[in-house]
């Protein structure tokens, strides 16, 4: 007899019920500030509802501003380390996409909003992901002082990516990306990754 | 009108039919050959049934030897850029335990088989799982061979994940691993990430 319980050979992953009502599929929105406004606003949303941790995330395609993919962070409630907001705005992005990736031909350039600067797990699977840019708002340092770590990586990680056709645009909206760590913080949020 | 599908807010991940009859769930093996093997065996069976790509991932008690979780690449077949074999593992092993990391108090200690080192995303994804060793067979210069990339991933990476508990082990099996790689460039096998 074992102690443990099985293993299951199908996961469903999905996003919060809050999600289909808070963001508009249909948006189209230009300018950084207002496309980084969907991904903190998706952090706020999950950390007041209590449905993950303090990071959010949306996929825009970059020239006609459609919204393509969102994350929320749902490590906690779904027992499952690997989906950080930035991994299940990829995710339903590339679902939409029926492409597993988003550079694939005939598609427009993606870019992931992500309220916080990614971790070593999140920036290896932009590289796969397809997107041509990342943005973020809150930076590892702010993680940090919420006791998050963000892995390995290093100056060397972003020149690597860079060779391979990324570009990264950090703090936009930052203020407001620490606001929403300042509330998890309040309100007693776990750390899981300590 | 937009002329992309919008995305979905829930998604299935399911591993193919054939991995339930291959994969004993109830076995205990001692060994880092024993164990590797099933990493092996289901890069294998993946290419042969040309369910995704030729990786290969499981993880087990280290103690035990009980079998936690197994993953195969459902990049291609899924449309998803994140599912590498590591990260199936890590979520059905974190199901199984019904939490998010396998580190958690009252739990044994976790250790990762993977049939190739890991990508950038999967070693960063290894950190936040909780597993306490990685091991692989195939190396990066193997992958590199076949045209897949495995992303940032430097010395001071491994640095920095020693100094948080976890050890790696690599080329246990390395040739076996290796001829799942040859058999998937024969059969013209999707390189998804050149």
């Amino acid at each position: 007899m074992s102690r443990t319980a099985p293993f299951p050979l199908q996961l469903t992953i999905a996003l919060p019920d809050w999600v289909r009502h808070t963001v508009d599929p249909g948006v189209q929105l230009h300018g950084d500030e207002a496309r980084m406004r969907i991904a903190i606003n998706l952090a706020r949303e999950n950390v007041v509802r209590g449905t993950g941790g303090p990071f959010g995330a949306a996929i825009f395609e970059a020239g006609s501003g459609r919204l393509a993919g969102v994350g929320v962070n749902l490590v906690v409630p779904l027992n499952n380390s690997c989906l950080h907001a930035e991994v299940v705005a990829f995710m339903t992005a590339q679902a939409g996409r029926q492409s597993y990736t988003l550079a694939a031909p005939g598609l427009p350039a993606h870019e992931l909003f992500t309220s916080c600067e990614p971790c070593a797990m999140c920036l290896g699977a932009s590289l796969w992901s397809g997107v041509k840019r990342v943005v973020w708002a809150a930076t590892r340092d702010d993680a940090d002082k919420l006791a998050f770590d963000e892995g390995p990586v290093f100056a060397s990680s972003y020149k690597y990516l860079r060779r391979r056709g990324l570009s990264f645009t950090p703090e936009v909206l930052r203020a407001e990306a620490q606001q929403v760590f300042t509330l998890y913080g309040e309100r007693g949020g776990e750390i899981y990754n300590a």
